[in-house]
């Protein structure tokens, strides 16, 4: 009868507020994994946790989460009045008590996801997402493991051919240090950090002028992440903060590993990883993790004003729509996803006379070599004094822009750029000149797919076809489109 | 017949793409303004020109803008691959052309709305929303201005008890030197700018180690926004720029003016302000504006990395959703409103034998002496030593707190608050000691309604009452929730 | 504290509960009306209760509310199940406890509305939503009051030339016996039933092969409502059932008296309206209501099969987001519009040498004589055998509806259409021969404005304007596209 | 450069709007599948075509689709104005020339489904969606193939205990000649039309008294199809429409096999499902579809009013986010789940020492004898008189009620219920009375999982088991809740 159902109504309430309570109370990624109904449920629940919902609230202050826009209320999911206090982002905000405690959840869902993922518990005591970009993020989290350091101003960096953590160097107001990098002893094709450099830099500056070491472990081949753990048993030897920029390694069995190890044997502060390429989420976001607790919530101290709440919510949806299985899911595929590119790049370039170098440490990026292209290239044939591979290969790139491949690069010697006024000479390439000559890279990051890799090799194919008729000549529609 | 229903159909949709082209010819609010779902097909139109959403694309990169769940790709209206380069916000995403089009368009939507609200043309050569609370948009615009001034070292800043802008500061890496409040001379209760202590510390210091000066327009009464004219003449005869915090105050014609007149008698480099408090959007982004394109432009290069879209997307939508009447429209209802709380406060006040502090040059926010409460409070009349208002006039904040009114601030002498190190006597009331001793403010923000200004005086009237009954003793429930 | 912003937070979500539970105990339009986060928290609620949001559900009918796109679970608010059982509309279906409670729920909401517009409490015990069109409905409920009729064949109807309620009549599976209207004795212009000519049909016919008495409130001018009370005291008189057609009336206070009155002083089984036209959703749905509840509950009990949930999410959603003060507004904003309407084309007509027909009865449309063009138009003049106004006058019709003119209807004498395989002349007018010649109608409904109104008649100047130079002659333009 | 960036833009525009394009020309299941943004943009298209989304329009019609409600507008994706005109549902209606594209576009890519599905070209000439129930649709169905037959009086109809169908000749105005079924000449177990009985209705009737034969292909079991070649034959022999109620029969090869093979060698007017057991879509809607266009059209044309857009839209973004690959993957899994149920059912069954009733013409449900439980059953072991199974077997269902099974329905002799006033013995065994006793039926439905196949199992293991303990003894929690 009618009691029957309303009985069995109720039972899957109480069963959807007991799903909702657990999370609250384990703070882990949910198994099964939440449907998108219940996520959407929980986030109206705390919504109205929030002032700007309370249907009694009367506001003369200046700041009220007064949204105009019935569509922005919306895809803001009601949530208006941010993130944290302008004394610190880990603060409850008194007018969005739903909010705020969405985001300390969300910062242990991530906390276990980073562990999913194969970070030590050490190295993870504690995690935050932030409302910047890795870059920003990274330029903050200097900053705070400086704060104590007054004749701090230099950070060192080890070479990465990325603008924004350099950038980072410059937002936060120090002056890069740059060690470069060297050809492995053992796999010459791969880039790693210099450690010889980095303990000569040490060595001829006073510690108390260093605000950080600031490594990197995500990189595009032929680099390799750097030896964290050589520089964290350095800077704990010499009580220097040690960043990581883990840009885009959660997913790397490699980064993790090196990350967990350095934590173990020396000192790292914290480790910054942005929430896009690591995540599944939109491009704004950073994460930052570490095996202090007191240096994560410096930095969230740190931020001046409240955040928006636009990264935690993605974040959220995402990691409880995905569950336990779902997260380490992705991971795997990523891993298989990584042989399948090789194997395929590696049967692609002996068809083609070519070869990957090789970097075994990078278990992200791959490098193709581009030499059989560079010598038959016409233009740089025509060039006969030139024996060095030509900028026409950029025309490679141009191809296979036009033909919607994203993400590939065509790094050829020669390049330079100017970042934040510092002259990088052969850009992209890590090092000033790099000796197997021009490569073309490719990844493999979370939530790529077989078809993206496949597709990619067969267009690079027919590019390299018609990169090897035509050579460096543009056509008509190439100049008038992309030239 | 059908064809004639068709031609109408399409007619109808011919005169939708003209709005949408319009709007990116003229670049100005529309007017009449968008319904919802003009604005919803102009984004999805934007979105599809972003490569997530290309039908063809294959990504081999790190970044590839891969959002996993469906309901987050939604609320970000399926845009994901964030905003400009790691060189600049302002540079054209090469995988996120709509996403770009749509920033480019969203800041010259706000120069205009800048404009109708009373901005000058020569202030406004330029703005740009930038992802990131209004505090740490200062600190990055600080670090642009200061660029090339190696010498730096201050900040010269004229006391606000608002802890965001203070910590603006210390994120920007420099050390700031404070300006006190003085006693406006015809309204000694309203607190203002000292010149002269500006003068003699501009006079004491290089100018060379100055990064700049940093004004604040809107604030709370009893302080009142700095004289930004002579101010911007001192910076332009000592070659030091000027920063100003503009936080809350776009809605103010005081405010708009005293931008206005200093950009045209003196130095102004930029001008800040919060998207929430002033563009009635959720929390999250601040918008940079000033009389020079180079400055903006500075510091959209100096961000380090992609920036998020929501800011972006929640300014358009209500930008283009308010329209050119509806944006003048709210502009105009918050004047009225400021007039109708000063209106409702004096007659409240002086039927408790209390008054509205004279503040004329602040017209966002009003102080009401607590005098009254103060002398009769139970608690302070015991301690027989103390004839000042005492602490327990907290009490009424808490009152006001549980009968749901949010943003009244009861101020009262003897606060003291450390923020980034540094300790401020008197917290809360900009100056040491505040000779008008405790009072209670309240503010009229954009969006705000007659029915929040007649709500907060009827629970004001009676938790007033209840103080007046109960006094400083704290009653158990109140104690059990919030003390 | 944090205890006591969590006591808010909590407060305010005991206080929308108390909101969801006082609509479900009082089934009355709230006050003040609920903004849109709190509807779709409460549907959200709603839709838990339904089992294909259960999460340890595991189905193995033939019928589980299986949805595959997201897009379409999200779009029906969750709800998936229908409404109803096979056995009627109004029972509890077991595998959807929370739309069956939505369903009971808007049926008394929208009674409350009819009551609010009105209607006396006799003449609503019951309201019902059904999910079909208004002529399908008014076709379910004259085979559910002709049930028990086992000799009934035909509908005795009033003429009033719309399809759907004549088409009704087919659909019931019953013959039509066609009342005629005729001019109102003091007002010849309005056309009214002619109740000799029902008394006759009916003393002609033997009242068990009457299935029921059809009658038509809403109608166009210069068509009147029926004289409600008289038939229904006739009904009364020869045991007849009674339905009302009410189509878009509901507004209307002339037809809410009908209604009333007809219920107090003789018989009326039911009455139906559509619900677009009378409760600003869209097209879809339509409303039974009426004096007996046995009677409404039988036409749910005809329905064979579930009902979709739509017509009732939006209904809810409206009256709901309406409220009480928001419905009566509408209402008056209405009349008021009628005034307008009415006064605008009096003034328009005198200007024009034209004139209103004098239709006092009609609330709701209002017609204007278009004799002056009839006599003007070039091509009746050149025909000079024929006197009467010609087809040509059509072209003002295509003029209007080129300028974005919707709903204004041009009639003129001579038009026929056959309808069910029924002829009826002067289609569209009501009567065979309408002695006021051509004229135009435009009525105001729920939810129009006076930019409606007034773009109305501007356009209406101009097409009269370009009617008279360029007369029935088409131009290219118009004969490609509209001919 | 940003030229490129644009043209690449440009091109996946054109590249979607192609898509579009493709789909409204070739009106077949798309291949790929349309992802949802692909699908929304679509639709945002076509309902920027319809008169309620014009910019310029005025409406002073009594019909102008103003919808008030945000929400309302939004999830019906814009269209308010319903499809169709009161003349047919297949008319372009004029102020809503999209939502009439989207109609007639999802009529079309509903015959292809129908197609894939395995229905012959003959026997699907045409096919459109109905707004109503499938019952609804039926009686309408009945009512369009019986216009021309005016001593029509009967619908003969073999009998299915389905309330619905029945229902629908009720709705319809006739009255039901009932063919009973009889045991399956080589499969006692199985229920099939009688067709000497159907014959010796028909001798004993004039053809002209009967407005069509009603036959029925899904059921449950362990009723089968009936014989539709055979009965479609006598029907073409005798002049009499024949419909077939497939109300759940889409996916089942048995079911499309016999109505394409009818099609061929006899007279089938039309078929119709509903919506959501067919297409997985929520409930509300029907699809008519037959091997004459002329049927199809007669039905759309007796729809008294305009239909909602809902089910259309629904089924729309169904199909075209399904695509071809998708739509025939669900089939597949669906026979495969059938299988897999079979199994899993016939191993229970022997661990059980029941059995799996032989039903080899019903490939969608399939029983399971309960014949164990009703001789263990204590209550009717306890009254020694009655050998039979006993009505406690209800327990059973109320048993798998409470754990969360839905759809599983237990059948016992003795049952009788009174549908449209006509008494059924034996009521849901389709028979009067069943030789092989008390069963239990399953299902396997378009969408269904293993998931649910095993949990079903399983759960039905522990009933099995608790059943046997406790007999039919309801304990008390049971009574209370459900009894």
């Amino acid at each position: 009868g009618n009691a029957g159902y309303a009985r069995q109504a109720w039972e899957n309430k109480r069963a959807i507020q007991n799903l909702c309570r657990d999370l609250l109370v384990h703070r882990k990624l949910p198994s099964p994994a939440w449907p998108d109904h219940i996520v959407e449920f929980f986030l109206a629940e705390l919504a109205l946790c929030d002032s700007n919902n309370f249907v009694s609230n009367v506001g003369v202050g200046e700041r009220e989460a007064r949204v105009w826009s019935e569509l922005v209320k919306r895809r803001n999911m009601r949530f208006a009045h941010g993130i944290g206090r302008s004394g610190t982002l880990l603060d409850i905000q008194p007018k969005a008590f739903g909010s705020s405690l969405l985001q300390t959840l969300t910062n242990d869902l991530t906390l276990d996801a980073l562990r999913l993922a194969g970070y030590s518990k050490r190295s993870t005591a504690s995690a935050t997402v932030f409302p910047m970009a890795a870059g920003m993020t990274i330029a903050m989290v200097i900053r705070a493991v400086a704060q104590g350091r007054k004749e701090a101003r230099f950070v060192v960096w080890a070479r990465v051919d990325q603008k924004s953590a350099f950038k980072a160097i410059q937002v936060a107001g120090y002056t890069p240090l740059i060690v470069p990098l060297v050809p492995h002893p053992s796999h010459p094709s791969q880039l790693v950090l210099s450690l010889p450099h980095l303990r000569a830099i040490l060595a001829t500056h006073d510690p108390s002028t260093i605000a950080c070491v600031l490594t990197t472990t995500s990189c595009f081949a032929p680099r390799a992440p750097d030896d964290l753990p050589a520089v964290a048993r350095i800077c704990a030897d010499l009580d220097i903060p040690h960043v990581v920029n883990n840009v885009y390694g959660v997913a790397s069995p490699r980064c993790a590993g090196l990350i967990s190890e350095a934590c173990h044997v020396g000192r790292v502060d914290a480790f910054v990883q942005s929430g896009d390429t690591n995540f599944l989420v939109p491009v704004g976001g950073a994460v930052v993790a570490g095996p202090r607790r007191d240096v994560v919530e410096q930095v969230a101290g740190m931020y001046a004003g409240r955040a928006g709440v636009g990264q935690v919510v993605d974040l959220f949806a995402t990691l409880v729509g995905l569950g336990r299985e779902g997260w380490v899911g992705v991971l795997e595929e990523r891993k298989a996803l990584f042989t399948h590119l090789h194997t395929s790049l590696s049967t692609f370039a002996s068809a083609q006379n070519s070869r990957v170098l090789s970097t075994p440490h990078n278990d992200i990026s791959i490098a193709l070599s581009l030499s059989p292209l560079s010598s038959s290239s016409p233009s740089s044939s025509s060039s006969s004094s030139s024996p060095s591979p030509s900028p026409p290969l950029a025309y490679l790139g141009s191809l296979l822009f036009t033909r919607h491949v994203s993400g590939a690069r065509v790094v050829f010697p020669g390049g330079a750029s100017t970042v934040a006024g510092h002259e990088f000479k052969g850009w992209m390439s890590h090092i000033d000149e790099y000796a197997e000559g021009a490569y073309l890279t490719a990844a493999t990051a979370l939530g790529g797919t077989r078809r993206d890799v496949d597709g990619f090799v067969e267009r690079l194919e027919r590019c390299w076809r018609e990169f090897g008729k035509k050579g460096g000549m543009e056509t008509e529609r190439e100049k008038k489109g992309v030239g």
